[in-house]
């Protein structure tokens, strides 16, 4: 994933439109936070079977696709706004993880680590 | 960024500890939220003007770098567990966006294309 | 339940300590959306089933009645600085539903009144 | 306000359409979140100075009165479906915030109780 040019192409996209007197990294996180919860909506009211199923309908996987592009969009510009390296941060939390949730004690289990 | 490594280190990560029982699509939804929120919280007492400072202070910035992983690891699984390829979405809603967005139409001016 | 007292008693609780400056409804929408997602917090790796069960434990249920109480405490601090009279959009809202999700479109039915 | 009628009135709504199959706790925390999530929409670009004169606008005032109502439902559903006390709840948490913020402490700030 080239997401240099993602946060570049963003970047231009708002400055054509002047939009950088919107995205105050305030705003930006009630904007991801309003698109992560669109994605909530969709799936509210299925099952956790029926939303494993979603794959086969198109409809919904098309509206799903969009939901997620939004959540990314969002996150990338709140990331570039800061100056943060998202690709780093996940790695470094990846491994935060894993000292975290040690198989041993997670292993079937969802327990947070500050509630273990 | 690479993508494919993540998304695979995820895997590894959930499989080890049997979670692909508690990663439905439903339940990802619900995490990717429930991370997303608390950006909300750190953010929410801040005006505008603070939120862009907030790089000045390195135990703030240290606690967003953490939810901003959060956020995009849980986007990964939920993309990973239905099949969806991230950048190709991006790259078609920013694609979409453009066309939604005329320049002339939305300079200085952040209304839904839908309420124009 | 008396909301006039409880508006009351959150402005003068608010006053007392000059939080007024920090009560627009944008950031109290944030809060209130904060809040709703530590809800989703509690309940993103559970069943349904297990969701149900939840009011056998006597510490999650202490746990979700915090929770509970703090979305109503943003949700009627949001109303009373904006004027809102939420018992009668409650009322509206009620009688509004039941035009939009007739017994016979609905039965069984989550389906959106305009995705029907 | 009577909330007894109001938790009345949204039992009938959902048995007769025979909602109760969808309106499990887990299920009802997402539908309050993704309601809250409206409201964080439609302040998302504003300036708190644009929150604040909101009120002038009837279009947006009629949005709002109907969110905030969305918000309240499944609050008062979910807190129905676990046996909760709402009123009683809130006037629990109130007193509990007298304590863990005190005015000395408080005043004109906003930092969390935990992080002081």
């Amino acid at each position: 994933m080239d997401i240099h040019n993602i946060h570049k192409r963003l970047r231009v996209f708002a400055e054509a439109r002047n939009w950088q007197q919107f995205h105050s990294p305030k705003n930006l996180t009630m904007a991801l936070a309003a698109e992560a919860a669109e994605l909530l909506e969709i799936f509210q009211w299925l099952t956790e079977e029926q939303s494993k199923n979603i794959t086969e309908s198109e409809k919904d996987m098309s509206l799903i696709k969009q939901e997620i592009a939004d959540v990314f969009i969002y996150l990338a510009r709140l990331a570039d706004t800061l100056g943060i390296d998202i690709e780093r941060e996940v790695l470094a939390k990846i491994e935060l993880n894993e000292k975290k949730y040690p198989i041993e004690l997670s292993k079937n289990s969802a327990t947070k680590y500050n509630r273990r």
